[in-house]
């Protein structure tokens, strides 16, 4: 058996189950939600690590700015979907000895950006020789706190009867990689999405201010990351596909496809947001984020997200989501 | 220009003077240091990551369990080299498809080991694709506190008359690496000291507590590491070869060549404490750690570490030290 066999997340459950059940008190959530939470103090931290794989998470030719960008984008958004603050970096470079050193300088340029974007510090990291270029951000921050508790997004938070928001509209990232490997230029709006996400950092917090207490960003794609709310919550999402916002870049440039783009494309680095209509909607006024109800949690027979038409029936894609070692959309 | 012109440490020095001088408050110290450390509340929180690659860390046909083993050490001992104390682990593993699942339980067993002996909790990571395998660890650790103030093994705290000493013996590492490249077993003690490191966090902890304030564990080789020292602390470092401690292991396997070996072999993980006898005597004392006073800091013409023969001259091998972008001593 080898990985391709069980995927990337068959594979973390493996390793999870190795690892046993040695949990320190001061842990608050450990491997399974977007980020490690641990009580520090009167403090509550977060830590988060994402790499970015060249051929597999960015095609070759991408602007080396727009990779710094997103290397550091993906991890905010993942504290982005715990509710909470990013405040340092560590970046380890894995690079091939023929790289030239003006593509880290653009490298550096675009994790820059980021870093400038959402109030983080680059404090370390380390350089590799590799024979395939990446980049690898761990990013650790702080959940926000009221009396000594904190204010966290967890993906296992769900109840039944809860709403599901999402914030702005779906599929534009995963369409801007498809016309980016026809040859589109970078000044396309669904290219943009692509390659540089804006990680719903204010969103997440007011979120979080507001008492709701579960969410989850969309990196593999709608229905799959609701699959994790549904998976760690013990409930079923039904989601509306009428309800699901896209855009009308996206609707004029792929309508026959507009839909399964934004339900399995991921990269949209939006957030899912699962609570009561009143704590969405206060978190979306207060951070100035347009969110859209799409659907609600359920006690059900299964642990996933299912997409309903109009009279309630459920449309099914071919490939729901992104899985690193099975699936081959993305990338080189 | 490429990268392998101006090598891992010159690429690093590019990359921090790129990120400017941006540096907040609660940073205590940033890039350039084994760790990167903040103030958390009243804690002093630590974080470093480490990276090893196949092929280029690693043989090809080492055991998966020490490969694991490896992976977290190496970031143990730099938290061992700032004196603290490691907490949590994030875990990357960069993998292709067809890696065997076996492999990588085989990884995790050792990962689990280390974890263990060294008090680290695996809270998260992540799991990529990749056409080379790596993983990647950052480990999140606490400084010990006195009254207000973090205890620190700094690179820049050495003082002109400080003494220099090193645990344990070196170059046996570098020894064992060579054995296995002529194919000796797993049960050679070289081969040992190669394969599952020991960090120093007792003796680094109890340094920290009696008050040394200038520390590095040994990776790269011993001059390079004391070389790092010279720069943070604007000195210069005078080592005694004939002081160097060399095993009887490595003695008899490398007669001619121990010296170098110890000198410039990397990956013994031993710790450099730099400071007064009488701290340094306390904390191997009370951490039962054997050291061996090696030379001294002093003003000089340069910011790096001189090895000394008998009559005081300089004794300079070809290459010293290792350098992950420029050298091929090491992985495949």
């Amino acid at each position: 058996m080898d990985v391709s066999d069980i995927g990337e997340f068959g594979l973390i459950k493996r390793l999870t189950a190795f690892l046993g059940p040695r949990k320190p008190d001061n842990l608050v959530l450990g491997i399974g939600d977007d980020a490690a939470v641990w009580r520090e103090g009167d403090a509550y931290l977060v830590a988060t690590t994402d790499t970015l794989v060249a051929g597999v998470h960015f095609l070759a030719g991408t602007p080396w700015a727009d990779v710094g960008w997103k290397a550091l984008a993906t991890n905010v958004s993942d504290i982005a979907a715990m509710g909470a603050e990013p405040a340092f970096a560590l970046v380890t470079l894995s690079v091939p000895p023929e790289t030239p050193v003006e593509d880290l300088d653009g490298l550096y340029t675009g994790l820059r950006e980021c870093a400038t974007a959402y109030g983080v510090t680059i404090a370390g990291g380390d350089v590799v020789r590799a024979n395939q270029f990446s980049v690898a951000v761990t990013l650790i921050g702080r959940a926000r706190v009221a009396g000594s508790q904190p204010l966290l997004l967890r993906r296992g938070a769900a109840l039944a009867g809860d709403l599901i928001a999402v914030s702005g509209t779906l599929g534009n990232a995963a369409a801007g990689l498809r016309r980016l490997r026809g040859g589109a230029g970078q000044d396309d709006a669904l290219v943009g999405a692509q390659l540089r996400p804006h990680p719903r950092l204010a969103l997440g917090r007011e979120a979080a201010l507001a008492g709701v207490s579960c969410g989850i960003d969309i990196s593999d794609g709608l229905l799959q990351d609701v699959g994790h709310i549904c998976e760690m919550s013990c409930l079923m999402a039904l989601v509306k596909a009428q309800a699901v916002p896209i855009s009308d870049a996206l609707r004029s440039a792929y309508p026959d496809d507009a839909l399964r783009l934004a339900c399995t494309g991921g990269e949209d680095y939006e957030l899912v947001l699962v609570g009561g209509r009143d704590l969405i909607e206060r978190a979306a006024a207060s951070s100035g984020v347009a969110v859209t109800f799409i659907g609600e949690m359920v006690d059900g027979p299964d642990r996933r997200a299912r997409l309903l038409n109009d009279s309630g029936k459920e449309i099914e894609f071919g490939a729901e989501g992104w899985d690193h070692l099975r699936a081959s959309e993305r990338g080189a």
